[in-house]
């Protein structure tokens, strides 16, 4: 085996674990004689693993019983229209707060709906910084509604604060090819009747994600995710692992000035670590030399440059420590 | 290895060399260190996976040039809603023909875009016959569009004669996860600028079906099954082989008259094959039989009851003939 650190900030980094267990059973799942990529959605064997996907994330996030849990597609993307398309009622508005372009993304497919109000951005500020509760112009009495793509399970959640929270897969959960919906039921009353049927909460929500085909191999990878995070002691160590992993790189990224964090110090992710070099030709070469050694997908985002180290649930304590001591001895020699 | 004849419609069986490549490879794609559930979708790793995929594609169906291939989510059925947001012009009208439920799912979408009208159905007759070319009630010189989800390569297609052709994958192409189109590039000029953007033929193309995370892991198991179709022959040698299989079975269901096929003779599917037995509780323990001796998958639609065997291009020769075997022992005991 040689595998190497992978700071992609998504598709990204899955457990080991996980993989093995879906490597082990690849051609034929245990008494079934088939291959997960080839067993009906409507079979018993599938009907465990998406009850079990479930099962086991009401318990890991404590999600309440009035909200449905749903396996769509499309990732975000997709979502940035179906939020507004199912909640957003004739006449009304929706409030939306920016903190980066896929907000500016969301906000573009709303408007296509509705009115849209902004309450919070900070563009102005290159999306370094995320608003102040106090300066947000809030309409009072609204659903939230949160994008947790980058960050779901990755700590505990306030499920019963949020109206709807949806998230591609390929960061926290699964490879690419779910999205996952957690919806309080009150508001699947909202899907509009003429609302095309893919594209309705209701309809998903109805029936069980199986309207149509569900994505079958990604949700039973995310079923072997859920089985990994309770076994690893669920969202409170999670939550602990990942604030160490952050710790030690924005430790790092601090120490000397050499480097420096690309967010406001009070707006830093704990999921997606950026930083800059004191040149783009020493970015350059720093991500280069990474990859050499072994820690790829470091090189950030074409929109804003510099590193990216993306450190999810998955990502091993190991790989965060190896990068420090990379950036040390970069640093030593390229100072 | 106990690996099953796997009759299910879909998601349906896969070659078996193409699910043991992916497991081979499922920790670590060889020089890359991560698995193919991992990697980046901007990667070049992935960009030769998906080009391959597409290249190998051309060569198989001779698609030509002016025609785009797009890799989407949602299934045949958000196709049934983005085939008329794209291509229904304002105060326009489109036929369609019906031979299904699968059509009719695709009017009822169709119907909240715009005008629609039915060139051809056989409702009237619970679907068992195709309406013939001469009945049809067809505006002339409007671009074709076919949903080749069943039978999409499993013989020579003429692309050129159609605007659009598009099918889930789960069939004859890769798991349950993507979903193709293929489209000619005039019919780009048609997506309104007003659409929401994932429901965008023009977008998709425009971006090379990487406006967002694509479903990396469907679109790699596809491109390795274009590679299969290659290996072995291409559509014609498909088309062949699965003639082949058809007449087996259907021989067999005409024999004696104890099977009765389901479809009219001259509108019998080569992919999906239909049949019932003298009563329901026959069919109830053939299917059981059936499934006991290693034969799965074999019950019919809910909607339509009897048998259904779909034989799409990965199922073997040897799997249809332990059927016919099957088959005539069953007769022979419960005749």
């Amino acid at each position: 085996m040689n595998r190497i650190f992978n700071f992609s900030a998504g598709p990204a980094v899955l457990p080991l674990e996980v993989l093995e267990e879906a490597q082990r059973h690849l051609l034929e799942l245990p008494g079934v004689g088939m291959s997960i990529l080839e067993i009906s959605h409507r079979s018993k064997t599938f009907d465990d693993i998406i009850q079990g996907c479930e099962a086991d994330m009401r318990t890991l996030a404590k999600i309440p019983a009035d909200y449905k849990i749903l396996f769509l597609q499309g990732g975000a993307s997709l979502q940035f229209s179906m939020v507004p398309m199912n909640l957003l009622p004739d006449g009304g508005s929706a409030d939306y707060i920016v903190t980066g372009v896929w907000g500016q993304k969301a906000v573009k497919e709303a408007k296509k709906v509705g009115a849209v109000k902004i309450a919070g951005t900070t563009e102005a500020d290159s999306f370094k910084s995320v608003p102040k509760q106090q300066d947000l112009k809030l309409t009072g009495g609204v659903p939230l509604v949160s994008d947790m793509s980058s960050d779901i399970f990755s700590r505990p959640i306030e499920i019963a604060k949020h109206a709807l929270i949806y998230a591609g897969a390929q960061k926290n959960l699964a490879p690419a090819g779910v999205t996952l919906a957690i919806i309080r039921e009150d508001m699947l009353k909202k899907s509009p009747a003429s609302l095309h049927t893919m594209l309705s909460y209701a309809v998903h929500a109805e029936n069980q994600s199986m309207y149509n085909t569900p994505p079958v191999f990604a949700i039973y990878v995310m079923r072997l995710v859920m089985t990994w995070l309770l076994k690893n002691g669920g969202l409170e160590a999670m939550g602990a692992r990942n604030q160490r992993k952050a710790d030690t790189l924005y430790g790092e990224i601090d120490r000397t000035g050499y480097y420096r964090g690309h967010a406001a110090k009070d707006a830093r992710s704990r999921m997606n670590v950026t930083f800059r070099l004191p040149s783009e030709d020493l970015e350059k070469k720093f991500a280069k030399e990474a990859t050499a050694a072994g820690l790829d997908g470091l090189k950030g985002h074409r929109s804003v440059g510099g590193m990216r180290a993306s450190i999810y649930n998955a990502f091993p304590e190991a790989g965060v420590n190896a990068l420090v001591d990379f950036m040390k001895e970069f640093e030593r020699t390229n100072g």
